[in-house]
């Protein structure tokens, strides 16, 4: 600082009303920006919700402003594009589903019980999702052939949260609580069949049963992985 | 037939003039309908092809128009709706997985022989079908909620499918092949599984090492499930 610059003290005397003004605008703007983030919240809310149902492409305008009960432009004065509204949906999901899924089975203590918890966490949010939709699901299949930043983001999150459970498993592994040879890219592979199995029979197929053999089939996998002392 | 009725020889030999202008009218018909019915069948190869990369939902009529290089209204003049059109192609989509995969494999014996075979063949499928995409899996996605005569049709080619796969599993069950508490429908369910996370982790993750991945998984399957004196 120089010696000519004056300090922060000499200005608040010197023009104490034009620092009551800016002190107001900056808390009118503070206010405003949290009301807007909070719009902007449950705009993304009500996104998610529709995105379930119609899948990311079926995102529209008008069903999102009839949703929020806001205009159009009101709706989309909170996005710079579309494409940034489909990806704060997939942020929005992917955090749900890490609290949900991912952070309720850190609980639990490494090694077996938090492969099991990732699982019986993963298996509920899908039942749920039976009803509703899963847009990893489905996003995968809007998105498989067509590159770009919506694409990106879903995959980077299903990429995230795999990579989670794969670590889970190697932990699994270095505790003992899994046999040396056990391939984790392998089993989580399985797993993750399982889960899409489960989707696709119960939600597509409607066929009873379809949560039981998902349940079944992840104890078939444990079996065989389990380290011999933990049987 | 009556009395009365003149038989088909005196009607030849009263109208012989009017007789072969019918025959002629007759085989006129006949080559306008066969020329019909493969330009119908020219329509539904691009359809699918346009189906397994855009998705049944994605198929426009002037998409359609200019694959096949017809006019939009020559293209739907076989087709009494974008509905029958998208029908069509599931039918078609079956035809060719009934006769890649599931006749395919009936040439092998049946018993555990058969139910590699399905699998091998399922499997090389879906490696094609990893580049063009599958309309039993992205269909099942766009039609998991929306009742209606499209939704029925692709529902019941699947489950056609599925029951195949577990018919072949309880006839090697009955030739002794597999273990005689084998669970067939849970033994379908896993198998699926595997197949749908070949299908997602390699078209959409584009990991590599998931073919390898899902025919371990097999192998993983049958282990727990032939019959002792079989493996």
């Amino acid at each position: 600082m120089s010696i000519a610059s004056p300090s922060a003290k000499s200005i608040r005397k010197v023009r104490p009303a034009s620092a009551r003004v800016s002190a107001d605008r900056e808390s009118r703007a503070r206010r405003a920006l949290q009301k807007g983030q909070q719009t902007k919240l449950a705009i993304v809310d009500a996104a998610l919700v529709l995105a379930t149902q119609v899948g990311l492409e079926g995102l529209s305008i008008g069903a999102l402003a009839e949703a929020t009960q806001m205009s159009k432009s009101g709706v989309f004065a909170h996005f710079g594009s579309r494409e940034d509204l489909q990806i704060s949906v997939i942020n929005q999901y992917f955090s749900l589903f890490e609290r949900d899924v991912f952070y309720a089975a850190m609980e639990k203590p490494r090694g077996l019980p938090r492969v099991q918890a990732l699982f019986a966490n993963w298996m509920k949010l899908v039942d749920e999702d039976i009803q509703a939709g899963c847009i990893f699901i489905s996003g995968a299949v809007e998105f498989d052939d067509r590159p770009g930043p919506v694409r990106d983001a879903l995959a980077a999150s299903v990429q995230t949260w795999l990579a989670a459970m794969n670590r889970s498993i190697v932990l699994a592994k270095a505790c003992g609580h899994l046999r040396a040879d056990v391939d984790e890219e392998q089993m989580a592979f399985e797993i993750h069949g399982l889960i899409l199995a489960l989707h696709y029979e119960a939600r597509f197929l409607h066929r009873p049963g379809s949560v039981a053999r998902a349940n079944r089939g992840f104890e078939n996998i444990l079996a065989r992985n389990v380290a011999p002392n933990q049987s």
